[in-house]
């Protein structure tokens, strides 16, 4: 799908659009022109078009009235509203076809925002960083989504193309090179992918086809229609995405955000035709790659093998890990935290993945999750933060500035020296103060507005005074890292005290790939003691 | 839940009512009283009253305020507004303790609504039909739901109180003498229960609680809240709904209406709940108690074992093998009928269960089903007729005015002699040629016109003029048998050939119990022919 350069100034434009009776492809640049569509089965259109060099924008014109970008654009040079762009990643060399990966068992995230990790907000800027990444340990650099979102500043869960790299973070060509840059530095690339909506700005895919569907809701937007009429092809056009971030940028994971809102009856869900998909795209270039949910549901269901009726993913997030840790570290007790502070919570959490796997839970008012039979401690990942937890607090403290010193300590030891996949925030790894807040970048007014207002609600009990304005360019530039803090003492002590339990970690014959029938956990509830062996 | 008569006029009453600050029992009858309940935790009320002796009649007073009939009432003498009644099940004998039930691959199930297989319309006077019905051969009868529903004349879909037997059908008492009366004759019970739905008029159960949500869409109302805050005690009141059954009338099975509209994203979905839950009840009084769902997902996993996924239900109905022969026996193309039509899909019906199992439809606008690897034929309930496939035609005309002679005898033996559970259409068994067609006798006037006009726009494409009135008397009064045609010769020709070829199915070793493996299918397009052997 997209449009595909084939060379030579040829370029293959394909497009599915059961709604439109017509559609005609309208290009801008370098030259304006209009190239009716051929229809071809199943509600798509398609031209092989001569004279449409890379970077030529163009527009699909549907019964020749509405003007529209391409759903599945490789590229928003001029943002979500303005005209797509013909890519050629055949120009780009691609040096690391033999770079192996990781086996899954030595997999340590790093969860990146390419917006606040440098001043430059760019993939280029990152490049240098790298080396030191790559000291610190960790094996893997998880991207938060980098698809097209309106404006320059945004977590990513707006993004609106799922096949155009952001144009402020340098584009597809600057993407590629990340990868390269990262796999040279031995260090796995992940990419956060968003397959449960589309934000709310630039959205236009509604204007094409069946994308949505009214049956089932979510709290951010329309549901996608996996299960409906022309689901086929829906379900094919985030297929289609994730083989792209696999084959043309060698991705070697995908983390897939909030699948609990990807809605599916059919019988064979979405995600067990994803896995599937991905696995044999994987398989014929040689390479793991690895699908990673996170999820809502704590239902082992989702990384379970086939044959026992799973999805086959590779593992998922535990929420649940993190509340235990967090409640015990800060005390907190509000929201759903009230489900958590006990060491035992802790305890279960290390014995099972999950706290909750079926037990009632007051924060819900209802039973929640199952048991996790069947599973890998390697198929979790854990973390003291991540950009959720820290982000979608009122003021997006960071856990450095909400607990002591050494109490940071406690968490990196509990979180790196688990038996599952650890993951760090950007930051993390030297006590970071910077908050990390919520902004958002739209360029419609009554989004602007409605953005602002939607978070004051949410955080009502705090005051709205104190909740920063997400439009606001200093909410963004607040959420700034500052790595020269790891030119001071606590910062650098902290970094090696990452470094040092990473490394035991990868070392340490019980910590390398630790299974469930080897540990013995036990809580000391009076003396606050967890014991793991 | 509900009213639990416990002897000598006393009584514990039980209700789920979250969203009331006070509960109070308002007895009209036999005297007028008021009585507080007691609140317990998560939301309950309960409390033991004396001096109510059974046949006493009451409301909830919910807030001092609102006066409501109990949600789990077990009698509506008065329909689905008026007061519950205090029933008391024990003083009646149950005598059939050491009814043995039928082994599952010896089921041929009789599809009968109450209303309208005798002029009476009540369980009473089915019974002296019976002996015909054991001597037809068939082993269970399939009660469509009984639930009380508004007014007297209805399907049973509209139920609104799932614990209660309709009063114009006989009420409680008159049911566990039929389900006696049956077993007496050999006869297995099923009963056919909405759990995805209640119907639009006298569901009070939304000022008691969270019963029912917003986040998925049903098509005949709002979807019930299996996985929402609050949904550990809605899935409790239908599964206490499934065990009233199995262990106060001693039904062998209950017939799932349209799990599909059963929205459940929580680990452990209510159905594997249900079947854990139901099984465990009949292992403790010796029994099996069948589940078997009805299905528009052609999903395996609702019948696989929970070892590999799979929900635990026992069978399902097989739409597609009834599609399949409907359209090569009539020709109809329209509608579902468009995916059916030749013999290869009825072959496809005897190897598979289903026809679609992940291929394309050209009507569903997608690809639909999955495998039916790890089931048995004993697994999949198929039917030449159905009160479905008879009543949602705009006129609801049986087989028996669609085709010729020889072909209700083609579709009876293709039936009966399936490796599959076979399901008879109460008056099939002589062609009966009275329509089954879509009635309702709801008593709120706007409800009516709804109705109305709804069944006219379905089948608009047929001129309005031709569709029977759902809330016109003469409607139902059409939709009866004529049991005396089996007078005639023709219909008691045909009955004795469906007797003959059930006596075939139960003695002919090949079809007792068949398996997938032992058979082989081969269809002839042109010469119009399925082969089985």
């Amino acid at each position: 799908m997209g449009a595909t350069y084939l060379g030579e100034g040829r370029c293959r434009f394909r497009v599915w659009a059961p709604y439109a009776d017509t559609v005609a492809l309208h290009i801008v640049a370098p030259e304006d022109r209009i190239v009716p569509l051929n229809r071809a089965p199943r509600g798509y259109y398609e031209a092989v078009v001569s004279t449409v060099p890379p970077g030529s924008r163009y527009f699909y014109l549907l019964d020749g009235k509405k003007e529209r970008p391409d759903p599945a654009s490789r590229y928003q040079p001029e943002g979500v509203h303005g005209p797509s762009a013909v890519v050629d990643l055949t120009r780009q060399p691609w040096p690391d076809e033999r770079w192996p990966g990781h086996p899954q068992e030595e997999l340590i995230f790093y969860e990146l925002h390419v917006g606040t990790f440098t001043p430059e907000g760019t993939f280029q800027a990152i490049i240098p960083y790298l080396p030191e990444l790559a000291a610190l340990g960790i094996t893997a650099v998880e991207l938060m989504p980098v698809a097209q979102f309106p404006g320059s500043r945004n977590w990513g869960y707006d993004g609106v193309y799922p096949f155009a790299v952001q144009n402020t973070y340098g584009g597809p060509h600057a993407l590629r090179q990340f990868v390269a840059a990262c796999h040279q530095q031995g260090l796995s690339v992940f990419l956060d992918v968003v397959y449960n909506h589309l934000g709310p700005e630039g959205n236009y895919l509604g204007d094409f086809g069946p994308y949505f569907t009214d049956r089932y809701q979510t709290p951010w937007g329309r549901a996608i229609n996996f299960d409906g009429p022309g689901s086929d092809e829906v379900r094919r056009f985030f297929i289609e995405n994730a083989l792209y971030w696999v084959t043309e940028f060698a991705v070697d994971g995908l983390r897939l955000d909030a699948v609990h809102a990807i809605f599916d009856q059919s019988a064979r869900h979405f995600l067990e035709e994803l896995a599937a998909s991905v696995r044999q795209a994987a398989a014929k270039r040689g390479r793991r790659v690895y699908l990673i949910a996170e999820s809502d549901l704590n239902n082992a269901r989702l990384i379970r093998p086939l044959v026992v009726g799973g999805y086959g993913l590779d593992a998922q997030w535990s929420d649940d890990f993190h509340h235990a840790l967090h409640a015990l570290l800060t005390g907190e007790a509000n929201g759903y935290y009230r489900d958590f502070g006990q060491v035992e919570h802790l305890a279960k959490a290390f014995r099972c993945g999950f706290v909750y796997t079926g037990e009632y839970s007051a924060y819900r008012e209802r039973r929640h999750g199952g048991a996790t039979e069947l599973c890998a401690p390697k198929q979790f990942v854990v973390f003291a933060q991540n950009h959720d937890q820290v982000g979608n607090r009122a003021l997006g403290e960071r856990l450095s500035t909400l607990v002591s010193f050494p109490a940071l300590k406690l968490a990196a030891g509990v979180v790196l020296l688990s038996p599952f996949l650890p993951l760090i925030f950007m930051g993390e790894e030297y006590g970071e103060t910077a908050p990390f807040q919520y902004f958002t970048s739209h360029t419609a007014p009554e989004l602007a507005a409605a953005v602002v207002k939607g978070r004051r609600a949410e955080f009502a009990r705090f005051g709205w005074a104190a909740v920063p304005d997400p439009q606001d360019e200093a909410t963004f530039r607040r959420s700034r890292l500052h790595r020269e803090q790891l030119q001071e003492d606590q910062p650098r002590a902290l970094f090696a005290f990452y470094r040092e339990l990473i490394r035991l970690r990868r070392t340490l014959p019980p910590l390398t790939n630790p299974s469930w029938e080897q540990m013995a956990v036990t809580a000391f509830e009076h003396e606050r003691v967890l014991l793991v062996r």
